[in-house]
């Protein structure tokens, strides 16, 4: 009998799952053994700041450990930090910590099995054979970046053949790509070499010219053969984990990739999903767009991590958390409360239990995750539990395929910002781009309100002034992007950095 | 009891193996069960152009399958071919052809285990730090080329920061980076780290600054944890074959890496290595750098592969095959002229073999090893196998430390490519260059006469003037650059580029 194990392989201290062909066989044989996990979003409150995290991965480690412990099976589906950002010390590593941490997080902070690094080389692929085509003119300008994984401020704005043609260019991080966006939402290798033959690769006499006009796409899926394969570890209590798929949710889609969920979901009865960021960041790109566009599971529970000092010490800012809580509730989505404390805040419980009342909340999920890991939740898990066993299949819910741009991301600010649609702001120039992408992809015969729309901002901020009351908060619209191969249109809003490249600290 | 099976983990479809953990073993356990294996050079004549190659990969793969038919326990060791210039089909992949392939060439070409992405992911985080470190006014400017392992004319010369500080850098090519050499040439991960350390990052007030006084080492050997184990994979016929580091002889020292040959020599009687472009490129960098300086073992034996066709169809360069066979018989290596036939090229055979006999080579091995692999190969071993089993261990070769840089570099020129020292020109600026070169290593307190010379050259010219007669050909220095961690010193010659990024084609 086939099982996953036929699709597995070992690759050092992790495997690597072929998952593309284990759903292709379970496709093929609705009759094979199979579960219907249920996603649980773990998401966060808007962090203070983009390098300070709530715990998310922490929390999802000591959860499906917890859930284990209960006698559920529950694996988590996480994305691969950036090495990047890791090694130059920008951030922390995003594998747990403490005991809630996973056997080799070394593994996965630096590089893991070299995923990362073949997306790299496959996008500077396609930017070369781009400029090719410049050389042979059937490009005069390129719109796709090169990339980089390791952050350099200094390679946001560059400019190349420096001497001679002197062509000004930016370089993006590499997990934020719209090659990393066409792994994420593909569902088969033939997936991905038709979303690259459709990337603006760039424009001739102001027309969109294709990568599939002139690349050979065996180039693009040969590198990203063992990319495409997500990775299978497990937590120092043996609940298991996958990760697949590049971080940041402020600047691009930030999820797991579609497969890796949809393969855990068939082989285990829960399976928590990391949405980064706040839940204006990767919950939002989860729910708006994974569910609605690309047939992705909606959540059967979501939870909300946040720390006390988050949540307390900023009153100005203590809006948001009750704000995402609320919103996941308001979509049906049973939305459960988790404070990650940290060292010395155990005190602080029935002050914050308190709180979580008052604001009607769920019963607030409480521990110090860290220190006692998946023991401090377990015996919290009552109601959490509950939900799951009785949760119904969850329904599809509705596209936005349609909406014109500008409506799209009113509604996205609205619901997940709550500002609303008339104190959305366009800043001068938006239209203009906004005007130039529609012409863009009319250029190579897409439709723009087809296209999946991308919120690109700040993590740390939802709107232009968090910090003013409600009712004067605003978003501003900077900057329109076709990503055409991936299905998505980028937004930029409020605070975002057009082309993200931090500078190392 | 240990075995390499202890330092051996799946990866895939490949096998990873922790070769400085085994050969710290065998070092504290002298009386483990061990073998000393010879070593072969397979080296090429100077190929006509970068992109014709004669046939060595293949030849290697045929060679080590016939000497196992032969009941002889043979390995060969590969360097992994650059997967951005494969991809880019600038040049085939390097992993044989026929029925002399490996089981798994996707493997080799595709990037392997992400090893190449990893080091270019380490390079480039010193360069971050670099600019970091410029921002901090620990350096004004940095001396440490970024890298790419996917090629792009207009990486050669770029402006970063465009529109601020528009500092002019270059990028090169992943395999040819010092961190390659240093990955090559280091025998453990401290020897990886110290030698990091010794990097020269840039220039404060004109003097060296290095990486040891403001990088942390564990970023970079973090990163590269996975990088420093050999692959091994197998022909079609099951002989071992060992994969590591990086290619190009031409502009960097492309040779396997020493632990590589080191592990295999323990594990077999005898180890084919592959030393990349003709005899005057890779067999000149295993004898004079590898062996001379670096500890590596002298060849037992060489192999030098030529195609019928460059061998006879352009006379004014028939000379250069005869004399790279000569000058490896004149350091007493046994050498055997090895003829790669191509399809329709078997009725050649008696010329050649009489052409061979004029020139008093050994008895030529030939054969269509394309098409017939190992087998066309086994019945002429004989001299070849008597050589090997009759071999004193190989004496240990006189070093060039010492030397001055304008000494070793016409060294070279006068035993591998047959020019006098009187014919060694000078370009403008070359006294200039070797001076700020020297001035560099003394301000970083290392003496450029104890770093071994790189000869940086075209792969298909030995002398600025290949065809001109024997007594007109010279050879230019043009350029010094020190990799100081690497141990080396790079003396651009003749008409090699400067930074080598070819252009896709």
């Amino acid at each position: 009998m086939t099982s996953i194990e036929d699709f597995t392989r070992q690759y050092g201290l992790v495997q690597k799952i072929d998952a593309f062909g284990y759903l292709d066989y379970l496709k093929n044989n609705p009759d094979a053994p199979r579960k219907h996990g249920k996603v649980v979003l773990v998401t966060a409150d808007t962090p203070l700041k983009a390098s300070r995290g709530e715990g998310k991965t922490t929390t999802t480690i000591a959860l499906i450990d917890a859930l284990n412990e209960r006698g559920i099976d529950a694996a988590a589906v996480l994305r691969q930090p950036s090495m990047g950002i890791t090694a130059a010390g920008s951030k922390g590593g995003a594998s747990g910590g403490g005991k809630a941490s996973l056997t080799h997080p070394e593994l996965i902070d630096w590089g893991l099995c070299g995923e990362m690094g073949a997306i790299e080389a496959a996008q500077n692929l396609l930017v070369s054979f781009a400029e090719k085509a410049v050389d042979e003119g059937k490009l005069d300008t390129i719109l796709v970046p090169r990339v980089s994984e390791v952050p350099s401020r200094s390679l946001r704005q560059i400019a190349v053949d420096r001497g001679k043609g002197d062509v000004p260019e930016r370089v993006v991080l590499t997990p934020t790509c719209e090659l990393m966006q066409i792994v994420v939402l593909s569902r088969s290798m033939d997936e991905i070499a038709e979303r690259v033959s459709k990337m603006i690769a760039g424009t001739k006499d102001g027309k969109g010219v294709t990568f599939g006009e002139f690349v050979d796409l065996w180039r693009i899926t040969g590198i990203l053969s063992d990319a495409v394969k997500p990775a299978k570890t497990e937590t120092v209590n043996g609940s298991p984990v996958y990760v697949h798929g590049g971080p940041f949710a402020n600047v691009s889609i930030g999820i797991p990739t579609l497969v890796s969920v949809e393969m855990a979901c068939a082989l285990h009865d829960v399976v928590i999903v990391e949405a980064g960021y706040g839940t204006d960041a990767g919950a939002q790109k989860w729910l708006d767009i994974a569910c609605r566009e690309f047939d992705a599971q909606w959540p059967s529970a979501a939870v909300v991590v946040t720390r006390a000092s988050t949540w307390r010490d900023d009153p100005e800012l203590a809006w948001r958390y009750p704000f995402h809580v609320q919103r996941l509730e308001g979509l049906d989505i049973p939305t459960f409360p988790l404070i990650n404390l940290w060292e010395g805040e155990d005190d602080q419980v029935p002050a914050l239990k308190q709180t979580a009342k008052d604001l009607e909340f769920r019963e607030p999920i409480v521990g110090n995750l860290f220190r006692d890991g998946g023991e401090a939740l377990a015996p919290q898990l009552d109601a959490f539990v509950d939900v799951l066993q009785n949760a119904a299949a969850p329904a599809r819910p509705s596209s936005h395929s349609g909406m014109s741009v500008i409506e799209d991301a009113k509604w996205v600010a609205e619901h997940a910002y709550g500002v609303p649609a008339d104190r959305i702001l366009l800043k001068d120039g938006f239209v203009a781009s906004r005007d130039e992408a529609i012409a863009l992809c009319e250029s190579v015969g897409i439709d723009i309100t087809k296209l999946a729309l991308v919120a690109v901002k700040s993590p740390a901020t939802m709107t232009d002034n968090d910090r003013a009351p409600e009712d004067e908060r605003t978003v501003t619209l900077k900057k329109v992007e076709v990503h055409a191969g991936a299905g998505l249109v980028h937004v930029n809003l409020t605070t975002s950095l057009t082309t993200p490249m931090p500078k190392i600290v």
